[in-house]
């Protein structure tokens, strides 16, 4: 084992001595954070942090790791989700499933909850995966990502843009579906649309839907009224406390709502009827996501159809032939969407298709 | 190694060779399947599941790989699903989860439809858990599971009898749903009560929702007939067919149905609507699991509540402690059920307690 090597660019690489420094931790606990041979309880969230940190920012491999990762070939490949209680989850994972099996891969799905903190490390190191494809804004954020891409694992982002050159993205244009959604509301005459939203990101990068919601009412020119913007959980019950917000914003009223997914959108569905409101008649909503459900509620969902199957296909494939080629091969995909006409809303945009 | 071993009994343990014997393979195939190191594309099914049938038979146990799993404690603990498509699943892994992480295990899910046949040997080499909690009356009567449990790994069945004395069983008690579910609709003055379910297993044992079923119909004494039973897809647009298929039965028609579960009654619900048909008036629907969508149905779904989250951090709970005991410590667990009165029936039972 060499203690300094030498980089390309002739420069010294950084070793576990230059982590251990920067992170002011001994580089035993540097060694311990890195090769996940520390027990999940016995070095603190913080010091993991640290090390992982310093470790991703001098750019430092623990190669030993790395190539007993790379040797072990394990045909498997996992699926870090925040939630498993969206459908639109499960869609993802059954089209990346069929596209591993017939690549000879299987596919392990683990729930990590946005706020638990991503112990990847360790959690795959368990796992013993050939790569991960990771959704969450919060778990794709996490430095432990670089720290996998760079011990030899395979690493593809979902719907969030990559966090380093190695590491493949793969998501569906939100912002379009955003402008999709709300232009519907607005061909069929609406002026005053709400939105009703889980949390907005502090990183706004124009790439979301509130963004291409902005963009239609602007279009239309129609103010951009933040009171309509109705932020609640990302849940059934989260949509009907939304719709029921919304409801009761002061001055003019909505007549018209583009709800974030459509979990929400059935709970909205809900508690406008409890209110004595008949959608469409009263109320239109658009909901996303296209989930099978929409086709379910009173009235059926009009939905921005996101193209869970293809998302998930190729999320897959471009993981596969990443393990495969055996170094990282960095791909970004961003697919189109569609609007999927159904009852609520109540019309055809002038120029669509029948539904 | 020793080709020869002498049991409690004083008989001689199985070898590799008897399996060989037995299965009509080579050693080398023999030793290929069950130290799990064969590719999964390399020796057949067909011929996997002789060698697997024979070991399980003979009751033989490769030891190396026994002690190599045994020793290799990953904190890891892997559910085996037949699908990520019902909310109940998502419900069932989040309490397991959660009962997981209090005791310093992490979960992984391994998604494996039913009838993809379950390699599970492959899989979960490549998982390298420390116990496998399994769902799908397919996956659970594998030959893999007793297998796994002879290597070392602890195993524990959801929804279904136990293959063998060493594996444990969690389960609710769905006899005392379907009744509890027939018996409200009973109590509401119904005499035609369909059952639309999902495909019936062959193995009826007196323990499935449609047991109950009949069990209430008898004690208030209506004829069980056949044609009020309609078998359909286990998904939303299956509820929807089946609900029509009753409708369509020749003869008195049905007034009321249990149907198989939350997910089929959300699509029965809306074809009921779809056809004119004013649920509670002019039909009563029951499902099953109460799911949180059967709150946000039009109108709100009754439901026999399955205790789900009990289910799953039991499960967890039963199956680190054997993990930890180091040795089989079979348990089995029937949770009770409960009704869910919400608007879909049309009224309270005499003397059960308001909603």
């Amino acid at each position: 084992m060499t203690r300094s090597r030498t980089q390309a660019d002739g420069s010294r690489a950084p070793t576990s001595a230059d982590v251990a420094r920067l992170a002011d931790v001994s580089q035993t606990t540097v060694s311990q954070v890195l090769n996940g041979k520390a027990g999940i309880t016995r070095i603190s969230a913080e010091t993991r942090e640290k090390v992982i940190a310093a470790a991703a920012r001098l750019g430092y491999t623990p190669n030993h790791a790395a190539r007993s990762l790379r040797q072990r070939r394990t045909k498997l490949i996992a699926l870090v989700l925040p939630t498993l209680d969206n459908p639109y989850f499960s869609d993802v994972v059954n089209a990346a499933q069929e596209a591993a099996r017939e690549r000879g891969y299987a596919v392990t799905v683990m729930p990590i909850r946005e706020g638990d903190g991503f112990r990847a490390s360790s959690l795959l190191q368990g796992a013993a995966c050939d790569g991960i494809i990771v959704a969450g804004h919060e778990n794709c954020a996490s430095p432990e990502l670089r720290l996998l891409q760079a011990r030899g694992l395979a690493v593809a982002v979902l719907q969030e843009q990559s966090p380093d050159p190695a590491i493949s993205s793969i998501s569906v244009d939100l912002e379009a579906g955003g402008h999709l959604a709300t232009r519907h509301l607005v061909a069929l005459g609406h002026r005053r649309i709400g939105h009703v939203t889980e949390r907005l990101r502090p990183a706004a990068n124009g790439m979301s839907r509130i963004d291409g919601y902005r963009r239609a009412l602007a279009e239309a020119g129609l103010a951009f009224d933040p009171a309509l913007v109705v932020v609640t959980e990302n849940s059934m019950a989260g949509g009907a406390t939304g719709a029921e917000r919304l409801l009761a914003t002061e001055g003019e009223p909505a007549t018209a709502a583009f709800v974030y997914n459509d979990q929400l959108a059935v709970g909205a569905l809900a508690r406008l009827r409890e209110r004595g409101l008949l959608v469409p008649r009263d109320f239109a909503v658009v909901g996303f996501d296209g989930l099978a459900v929409g086709g379910f509620t009173a009235p059926p969902l009009t939905s921005v159809d996101s193209p869970r199957g293809t998302l998930g296909r190729l999320a897959a494939e471009v993981l596969i032939r990443a393990i495969e080629a055996g170094s990282p091969m960095a791909e970004t995909h961003r697919l189109p969407v569609r609007l999927l006409v159904r009852g609520s809303c109540g019309g055809q945009e002038p120029g669509d298709p029948p539904p």
